[in-house]
């Protein structure tokens, strides 16, 4: 079954209101095996509503319609479905009581703006809406189901969640099982010819997407089909081939994040951590203090901006600066050792670079990043080239320091 | 001019990608007065590609492509666009050596498959990507200008910004000046309530719109015509009512930020700052830190996750944080003033907080958090109530202590 998003709403198209509704619904779309072939955002105009409304009738089986059913005049979706489904609006018991309980709760007498909310096109099958004034409504006609819903996203949800899914679920056969496995230090193409052979062997109904992000590329296999079962066993088994292939770049699947992954191992392990940043500034400190729960394992860090504090804060040496630079092995690596000994921790990551856009030089180039490890079992550094851009420099620079420590205690874990 | 946009990309159809995209196109094209009037994301397929094409042509004057340019597989965007354009694809010397250069940077080998990305459709204008391996390009074809970019929201960013901003605003005749005002400390409905007569009394072609943000809310005037002078007088004595009716409100303007507001303060006064972070784990440094130069008015940060931390580095008493617990005015003041002395820089800021979702109490629920400023000019300690969400806490308390600076550096400058 294909089915289509429409959003309607003149603020999608003057940039004021991201469209979050449409990943959501397709994502929640997708778990029941039904595909979104289109997604299109269009304003609160009658004709456009018409017109797209006839054009998505050509292509799909389902169409979801969100938006345009407040109780100001600028919202016209109801009585533009009650002209093309030529169903006159009607007075719905129901959909009336279900206001008037609303206002009830919040202590409001029901305004006449919102009375005429419950006037709804007779042919439709009314979706109460428990989070607010405006109902859903479903149609059915030549096949086709048309379903309209408030913008509001967590009206919207609601709906999708008590009425919606519900639904479609008891409609639909095919099944599709996603897999999303998330790597981190390789790039794109160069992840994609290590994986040809791989990729090449993937049976027709298993598709690949690349989907890279800064510091990091996620690759997602859809298997659809009729059997979950099957389906799950067949994506599970090529994950594995996958991660026996690039053992090294896999940091974990599906939602993980870095910063998950390393707190759990920190957790599991009982161990704990602190960071002595430069040119990520507290970046990485806020990466791992994101996470819930992050004060069972995370100390603390030292954010040494200026030589100064490096030396008189984590104890590098003066000599260390003047000889090597701030931007090398030798200081990252008294960083990383200064961190774990002042903050008294088990490990600590240390990181130096030049983020950008100035401070590079012919033999330093912007982005140019070193990142050491320090912890009982040894001292690791390592060198990155990252790119010109600042703000993304010191997000791969966190991110390439958090995948370093993850396998650090990897081995530790072993 | 009416301009469409069309998103290109499995990852927006199954839910996995929010189109952030478009939004920002649409904010974009509308400061220059074109009015987006369809957005459509549709798959990587190739005949849904042409048929969308089809549409919008018969729609719109300016299209605006994303996605579907990578490297690999399943990205076909530019072949198909070849097609529609009956435009063979040619090898593209200039585009070429933008990957050379990108590629030569990073001390990566340039591979087959990227070295295909520098085969374009003849008839197009490449725009070159300053940040990435695929390059815009520019089609113009009966009267209909069509624009295609890579996904990666900064990669589109930057060819919008170096490119077709610039050629779109020499297309148009209207003129639209726009000033935006940026206020923090005060949430939206107070703010509308506090300026409703100074709104009231806006001119017809002048609009107000209000972007709330987390921790901050900007307003924007936009005023349309065609006389550039008279407009920009207009906007700048409009700007200034408001200006005297909220001064404590207004942190900046159009694209300040308040990271930069405090840079330039602090640079010209030739004063250094210092953070010392609990709830914020470093995202407060992380905010001073992005800003380019930094460096010289910043000297670091003592993240003290652990109250160990806040004692042994900082300072901060035992006596202290058992009395007043580790989130209170005497904790966050004694952190300051550790900070400042610490790191030997003029001024501090301390903040301790509950970020989230745990550790609330009835006494001091999740968001209530403390910020303190130490300076020779004294020391100053303020009470935030912000909400329960662990992300945007964090966001709000970093937003807020750069807030809490300005006030006190602007004393100073005074």
């Amino acid at each position: 079954m294909k089915a289509e998003i429409i959003t309607i709403g003149d603020e999608l198209l003057i940039g004021q209101v991201v469209d979050t509704n449409s990943a959501w619904m397709a994502d929640q779309l997708n778990l029941l095996g039904i595909n979104i072939h289109q997604i299109t955002s269009i304003s609160d105009s009658r004709e456009h509503i018409l017109s797209t409304l006839n054009e998505a009738t050509l292509r799909a089986d389902i169409i979801l319609i969100t938006g345009g059913l407040g109780p100001t005049n600028d919202d016209i979706t109801k009585q533009t479905l009650s002209e093309y489904f030529d169903s006159p609006l009607v007075f719905n018991e129901g959909a009336y009581k279900q206001i008037e309980q609303l206002f009830g709760q919040r202590g409001f007498p029901v305004t006449p703006l919102n009375r005429l909310q419950a006037m709804l096109p007779g042919s439709c099958t009314p979706l109460p809406n428990e989070c607010g004034t405006a109902a859903g409504m479903w149609f059915e006609k030549d096949n086709t189901i048309y379903i309209s819903m408030p913008g509001v996203p967590f009206e919207m949800k609601s709906i999708m969640t008590q009425e919606v899914l519900p639904r479609l679920a008891s409609l639909n056969n095919e099944v599709i099982v996603h897999k999303t496995i998330l790597t981190q230090g390789v790039g794109e193409s160069f992840l994609a010819a290590t994986i040809a052979d791989w990729e090449n062997r993937l049976p027709a109904h298993i598709k690949l997407a690349y989907l890279p992000q800064p510091g990091l590329v996620r690759l997602r296999l859809s298997a659809s089909g009729s059997d979950f079962d099957k389906l799950h066993s067949q994506i599970s088994q090529i994950t594995l081939e996958l991660a026996n292939l690039i053992p090294e770049y896999i940091f974990g699947y599906d939602n993980d994040t870095l910063e998950e992954v390393i707190g759990k191992q920190l957790l599991s392990l009982k161990l704990t951590l602190a960071t002595a940043e430069s040119c990520t500034g507290g970046y990485t400190a806020h990466l791992i203090t994101s996470i819930s729960g992050s004060s069972e394992y995370f100390k603390g860090s030292i954010v040494a901006y200026s030589n100064e504090i490096k030396e008189n804060l984590l104890g590098v040496k003066h000599d260390t600066i003047v000889k090597s630079g701030a931007v090398s092995e030798e200081t990252v690596k008294e960083m990383a050792v200064g961190a774990r000994i002042k903050l008294d921790t088990y490990c600590a990551i240390a990181i130096s670079g030049i983020a950008g856009p100035s401070g590079g030089t012919d033999e330093k180039p912007v982005g140019t990043t070193w990142i050491a490890i320090s912890s009982p079992a040894g001292l690791v550094a390592e060198k990155f080239l990252l790119g010109e851009h600042r703000g993304r420099n010191i997000r791969k620079a966190g991110i390439a320091a958090l995948n370093m420590l993850r396998k650090e205690l990897d081995k530790i874990q072993q």
